[in-house]
């Protein structure tokens, strides 16, 4: 389909796959399978075709690439989760949204041509109910969402004969011990369930939302559809401009992957941006008002301390968080503890009510190589670990935000107190940037640092667009981000040993050396590109089945001439 | 001045700037001061301007960025080497070129249109001499190369207090042990010396070079200046299509940084492409040829024996290196061990006389992350090893060339191999690609291993274009390449301490903090695109000095209120 002018309705020689549950014979695991064209060898003058096994991807892209499926965007996707919770009998229906913010909207007749077209009414867990993952982990159950994820990590791997190690006994054993997190709110029935933690295929995250200075409703929700078209793993929605709230409707509504946000941003817009009138009322209110509408993890700068604001103070770049900027400016204002951190049982009693995560926000992460690894940093990663078991004693799933700008030798240390500091609860880093120098690249220079720490045992990497730094993305950042940080993880994946990681590189290199140029394209990250400049040198051959590279022309390709010694030495 | 349209004349608000030996007063080193405005403070309504010192920084570009100097491609470049080759007093200028194909060349009336149009009469060791950097390094003769090189890597470590071990004295005994090579052909004296060697700072080399497919001679021109002023540190000529002797004129004759070839290409095109055909004869006369020209460095696939031709066939990609396979056909069509290996010791004799250093090429690298570190590959690097000692007993100067497409977990190997197998003979890596799902984003790959193993010690990265395994690079893909590159290798940097390595970061994030917006973009890699990006969120605001960044807004910028934060907490 197209929404705005952009098209994610299908990718090249591919098709929708889905696969059954056992436990849950009712879920359905969408996949994508790559078909591929047979190796051709010609023996004696005859044209011999050797058949190529599709491969099966890992597919963020929802139902929009599922011909079969009619998605509009006033309508929103199917609501994929909703019988599973109901089976559950533990939630309830409310007549009305709790939060007075959200009800005055929503009473607002003036929004109308700006809201979205379905009412969906809240979804809360029944008074004295716990809805969250970790809570029905811990009690041994398995759940739908488990196995969803369990066959979705595996991809065709039990076809192909590869062993793994996740099953959904695996899944709910890592969930209950806080090692993953699977982001499902109930309120986000769209959302197909996908599991971060660093036992599992390290995810993307990709970031989308208006600011003062752009974009409106439609071309955002374009821009959350296209991130997964990529395959971003996660969204989050950082709007800060106006109609957050409508705004975000819409992208949850027809988001078919968790979506996060900073909560304390549109707070502080309820307050005009005067810091010091921020109250934990209005970011309460907040929670709950996002809650409902279906957030799936919120980033709360909670570790952020009155004692942190002076070591804000010796950097080079200050605290370069918004959010985190923001709290410690109402420390110092109040000269009072954060509210985030006085209040976080209470944060975490209204989240397990919705199953939302907590992603700890890092507020003091480094904003330049020179201030990695500094007091200020590491004294917020422990206030981190602590609230991480607060939130545990809560039943409420949660993972660790982290850096940020920090150079390679740098990089281990981050993992490594990590790890310590919140006891194995996931990793979620912002790059880091291994080098200052390269604004308009910061996607590559974080994706250097993505992939090493992806490979340490960071569960998601949260991706870095060219115009980091510069200016707010257009789809074609959003697309080169995505692109980038679905190299650093993979790359991760691979380093890591992930069962069945290397089938696509090695189904890709196996069409390169057959001269498959369709194949080559198609099982790529980004056929189209592929495509694109590959035909920039062939506008003669569209037809892409030359029997050599266009790097070195027709008389000196090395893998032709390999094939020859090959066949020589096969005789 | 403008080559071709592309416009190579100056950074913003930089200037060039020259530091004079000690040793050898007469030597004048280019560098890079980029000139930064002061950091603004508002006190008690005042405006109080601290002035922020220049930034010095390594200078690829040579004369092309000086005002002062007239280019003229016609002319070629300033011939500074010249005197100080002179006055060594070791060589003779000879009369007539000694390759025969070049003489054929030379007086073939046809090509007089597009041959270079100043004849520079080639220069050789006298009778009996070696005229070797490293014959030099081992007598224990400091030469103005060595002490050029010395003062490069310092840049102004010295007027800032830091502390360097890079010595002119540190340098010849790191060229005396084999650990650092200077390519600097005493028939290119238009090069400005530079160091390859895992002590200093890590080098990027960029590949040019038209094919059967592609482009002209003032095109290859205007690439190889092109790649020099975004930053890379040698250049490879890879012409395969016509011409190739008198392209590769024009180029050496207009290129500040040492070229490098892969005589094979050339000799197989002597031989119209016929395989069979080519002799060691052949290939002598091409070396010869080239060394007269003043190509700096040769690629010689002088490893792939004839016992390492079945290896290939066990692969998944064959072997990918053109001068690999060509030799491996070769090996099994005549049955016979490769010229290249057998004549080694003649090669060694040929290049001892013009001071061309020998990169030994890896044949058998991989061409798939499957193939990685195989038995093949490994073979091949103890034989390059061998090689190197050959090399290093005709005082020749060598390294290493090695991958390819190598996963995250097996690039350590890679350089821990290197350094035993070749003796800390410096390593020259492409990449390594740490994953094959990607053409078209192939920069990234193998900029994450790039980054790796230059931290690990490899001495040069050789850049790889979006374009890689597609295309041709374009004159954009050879800047996103080569910036990719400076990334990795700055990472690199900043990752073993380099002294000095963080200035540029520091000064950057300075300016990023104070929002010396102008300052941000001069100090950064790439000053157009950074501008570029920001103006597109900006286009009202050209003059690039407001007070928040346009990723958040006016309202929501962390970095100034962390500077009020600062504000309050100093006060």
């Amino acid at each position: 389909m197209k929404i705005d002018n952009i098209d994610v309705s299908a990718y090249p020689n591919s098709n929708k796959k889905y696969v059954a549950g056992t436990l849950y014979p009712d879920i359905r695991v969408g996949m994508r399978e790559i078909n591929q064209y047979p190796t051709v060898e010609i023996k004696d003058g005859k044209r011999i075709e050797h058949p190529n096994a599709p491969v099966t991807v890992y597919d963020t892209s929802g139902p929009y690439t599922d011909p079969k499926i009619n998605t509009d965007i006033n309508a929103g996707i199917p609501r994929i989760r909703t019988s599973w919770i109901e089976k559950r009998g533990d939630t309830e229906i409310l007549d009305d949204i709790t939060s007075e913010y959200g009800r005055m909207r929503m009473n607002d007749a003036c929004l109308q041509p700006i809201r979205f077209p379905v009412n969906h009414k809240p979804r809360r867990a029944a008074e004295g109910k716990c809805v969250t993952q970790l809570h029905y982990a811990r009690k041994g159950i398995i759940t739908p969402e488990m196995e969803y994820v369990a066959i979705r990590e595996n991809l065709d791997n039990k076809e192909r004969g590869i062993d793994t190690y996740i099953t959904p006994e695996f899944v709910r054993d890592e969930i209950a011990a806080g090692r993953a997190v699977i982001a499902a709110n109930i309120n986000h029935p769209e959302s197909e369930p996908m599991i971060i933690g660093s036992a599992f295929s390290v995810k993307i995250n990709t970031n989308i939302g208006n600011s003062a200075l752009s974009s409106g409703i439609e071309e955002e929700v374009a821009k959350a559809v296209w991130s997964c078209y990529w395959g971003g793993d996660t969204l989050m929605d950082l709007s800060t401009g106006d109609n957050i709230h409508e705004t975000r409707e819409w992208i949850i509504r027809n988001c078919p992957v968790p979506v996060g946000t900073v909560p304390i941003y549109q707070a502080l817009e309820k307050v005009n941006g005067d810091v010091k009138r921020l109250t934990w009322e209005i970011y309460r209110d907040t929670l709950i008002e996002q809650c409902e509408q279906g957030v799936d993890y919120f980033t709360i700068h909670a570790g952020v301390l009155r004692a942190h604001a002076e070591l804000v103070a010796e950097r080079l770049t200050g605290c370069v968080s918004r959010g985190g900027s923001i709290m410690t400016q109402w420390t110092v204002l109040h000269d009072e503890e954060s509210f985030l951190y006085t209040h976080f049982d209470e944060i975490c009693e209204i989240l397990n009510k919705y199953d939302v995560a907590v992603s700890l926000g890092d507020g003091m992460r480094p904003g330049s190589t020179h201030d990695a690894n500094d007091r200020a940093q590491f004294l917020e990663l422990d206030v981190l670990g602590e609230l991480a078991q607060k939130a545990w004693q809560h039943d409420v799933q949660v993972f660790i935000e982290g850096p940020g700008h920090v150079p390679m030798h740098k990089i281990p240390e981050n993992m490594q107190r990590q790890k310590e500091a919140c006891h194995n609860a996931p990793f979620y880093t912002l790059g880091p940037l291994t080098t200052d120098i390269a604004p308009g690249y910061d996607h590559i220079t974080s994706a250097i640092g993505a992939a090493i720490i992806g490979a340490l045992g960071t569960a998601m990497l949260c991706y870095v667009t060219p115009k980091e730094h510069l200016s707010l993305p257009d789809l074609g950042d959003v697309r080169d981000g995505v692109i980038a940080y679905k190299v650093a993880a993979h790359a991760a994946d691979l380093c890591k040993g992930l069962p069945g990681a290397s089938v696509r590189d090695d189904a890709l290199s196996k069409a390169r050396y057959d001269f498959r140029w369709k194949d080559q394209f198609n099982l790529s990250l980004d056929p189209e590109k592929a495509k694109e400049y590959y035909l920039q040198s062939r506008r003669d051959a569209p037809d892409a089945d030359d029997r050599f590279c266009t790097m070195c022309g027709p008389n000196f390709c090395a893998m032709r001439i390999s094939q020859n010694i090959a066949d020589k030495c096969n005789q």
